[in-house]
């Protein structure tokens, strides 16, 4: 008998566990389908770059879920109109039935174009997306697969910085990934233990950013403690709605979405950490970028991020099994932050993710606008494990 | 009986190890000695901040060794002749028969100072140099406690950014700590699995930084691999000795000991970046500056640079029970690299340790001066420790 063919990409920016849902999908596969891979995304079925995945070995598919990065490669394409042309004559001459794409809400864009496309070409093609994204800004969905590990690395990194500068006070900015939603910046928070831990101050993209107010901020907590840690999103705005990380550096590139490179650049937070030294004229001011680390560490792994990401690779095939239609597959909103951390999984329409953003919650951030609540930290704190050192911020 | 009274500091830039020979030392002590410590450094003792540490339980000592930082705070400060005078004064009066002073090479030349004076003004010190350093600079030491731990983040850092970069190719140019010497620069290299991994190129404070050089060596490798991973060290200079970090920003400044502020600023990995974008034409180049989370990350500790630290601290109260000489305590140079890897410690005079610094061998480093040797692999692997989640770098 002759399998049924599946393929499966992934795109986007990758996490330390998108080769989870990778090896979920295919370990769920595999006796079933024929399963194949693009490399590098969509990029793949337009070149041509497919490989076989049934052959991998049990102790390959198990070091491969081990790592970090997206192990068939990834893309910034976003595909167009001619884009998904050649894409749907790929799939359907290779006689493909379902295509998993494991990305976040530019890859499930991507997605719903191409399952447009097929249904208009009267292609029964079965399009899923698996989600993925350390932003955490995926509607819908009460986390993502990917934001757990990546808050794990940006709170155990605020954890250790406020360990060094009760050693040496000053001031420490440190600037975060997350464009426009402040879910990992928030992050930064989550292992504070004493009411005089650092990051003292959060500023998120989703309130807008007034320097001389954070200069009173960053002036208040300073006398208060001697020391002040900030975390700051590289996507905070002015009142006019600008990029202040545009607006302090003029060589910012934008990618294929249109998106303004944040990252890998320093600007910012040079930027502000001179403003601090001038303005308030205090003498050690340190500011970190944190850069790709952020989503890529080697074994900074939440152990809940880990096995949710192999699960909704596992379920996205079983649901895949149950409907011919696309779907998004997501973790179900909890209704309410019982002690109880349970998560279930529902189903979702592409065009009810594709492009789309969510942002923090209101009740996730304080009144002022510079730091998080409890509920936060409520939320945000099952999803980063309990692998942590017993240790503590006071002799 | 009324015990002997000993005190202990902690100096320099923290890590995350340095709680753990306090807590040696602590543990090693409380029985025998009245056990003191220092807040922030040897600036407690002007300041009269002095605390007891005998009462602390074993808990709390438990806690305090598993947290990276300076649990009893640290100082820049490099005392002159007034603050020695001073120190002695101080530590004569209450009766100091021993102080530990757990730093790096400065530290040590701030403890020559201090046992000099007192052995003028007649006054029965013992001083004891407790060696740590991320730099791993200190000579007469194989290497010191605090560099595995860091050598353990930088490498893991850069394996993920390996298969990071391997999902989406391009430049990537990570800027390292250590503003002589490379040792930690080097370590980007250590989990490397095959050819093609990266860091491909490594430039170090030891070899001379061509610009053009840099250039053709990048060219090199993006055309070889389609992607290209450097690590560079915040400390390159060129041919007239001059730091690149200095050179193309003008808002460094100099700490009490005269050394340039290099990190918390991260000129040197953005413009890097920005002079390849435009020498070379490639379009996708990002640049990170580690930053401080290589001193104090929360929970990346090598479980050998662990025990070592803890250990020294130990040994350091040992050694000081058998002679009444001043004295820094060392991992002695291992003559060979065996396979089986296995420290003694040695005893230094003060003097020839204090402000000397210890360099990359140049055995340890190509004859391109851009890459490390399998004799740094053999040298610094052992020292990382195991606890590595298995991973793979290709398919």
């Amino acid at each position: 008998m002759i399998k049924k063919k599946i393929l499966i990409a992934q795109g986007g920016g990758p996490t330390m566990v998108i080769n989870k849902s990778l090896v979920g999908i295919i370990q769920q596969a595999k006796k079933k389908f024929r399963v194949l891979g693009s490399l590098n995304g969509v990029r793949g079925i337009i070149d041509n770059k497919i490989i076989n995945l049934n052959e991998l070995s049990a102790q390959k598919l198990n070091e491969i879920e081990n790592s970090p990065g997206a192990a068939l490669g990834s893309t910034r394409d976003k595909p167009d109109q001619k884009y998904c042309d050649e894409i749907c004559k790929f799939l359907k001459k290779k006689k493909i039935e379902k295509f998993f794409y494991i990305g976040g809400n530019d890859s499930s864009d991507s997605l719903r174009l191409i399952s447009e496309k097929a249904k208009k070409d009267n292609y029964q093609l079965q399009c899923i997306h698996v989600p993925k994204t350390i932003d955490n800004d995926l509607v819908l969905n009460d986390h993502t697969p990917g934001f757990g590990s990546a808050a794990k690395y940006v709170s155990s990194l605020f954890a250790g910085i406020n360990l060094d500068v009760n050693s040496l006070p000053g001031i420490y900015i440190g600037v975060i990934m997350g464009r426009h939603a402040g879910f990992l910046t928030a992050s930064s928070a989550l292992l504070r233990k004493r009411k005089s831990d650092g990051p003292h101050l959060i500023y998120f993209p989703e309130s807008t950013f007034d320097k001389s107010k954070f200069f009173n901020d960053v002036m208040k907590v300073y006398k208060k403690y001697g020391k002040c840690i900030v975390a700051v999103s590289e996507g905070i705005k002015n009142n006019k709605n600008q990029l202040l990380a545009t607006l302090e550096s003029s060589l910012n590139e934008k990618d294929a979405h249109g998106n303004v490179q944040l990252s890998g650049s320093s600007s910012l937070g040079d930027f502000l950490s001179n403003e601090i030294k001038k303005t308030l004229k205090i003498k050690r001011v340190r500011a970190d970028t944190l850069g790709y680390s952020q989503r890529s560490f080697l074994g900074c792994y939440s152990e809940v991020d880990q096995k949710e990401a192999k699960l909704i690779g596992k379920k996205a095939l079983q649901f895949s099994l149950k409907t011919s239609e696309s779907f998004s597959v997501s973790i179900k909103e909890r209704s309410r932050f019982s002690p109880k951390y349970k998560i279930t999984f529902s189903l979702n329409n592409l065009k009810d993710i594709g492009g789309k953003t969510k942002y923090m919650s209101p009740k996730f951030i304080n009144r002022e606008g510079n730091n998080v609540t409890k509920q936060f930290i409520n939320y945000a704190l099952p999803l980063i494990g309990k692998n942590f050192p017993k240790f503590t911020t006071n002799l």
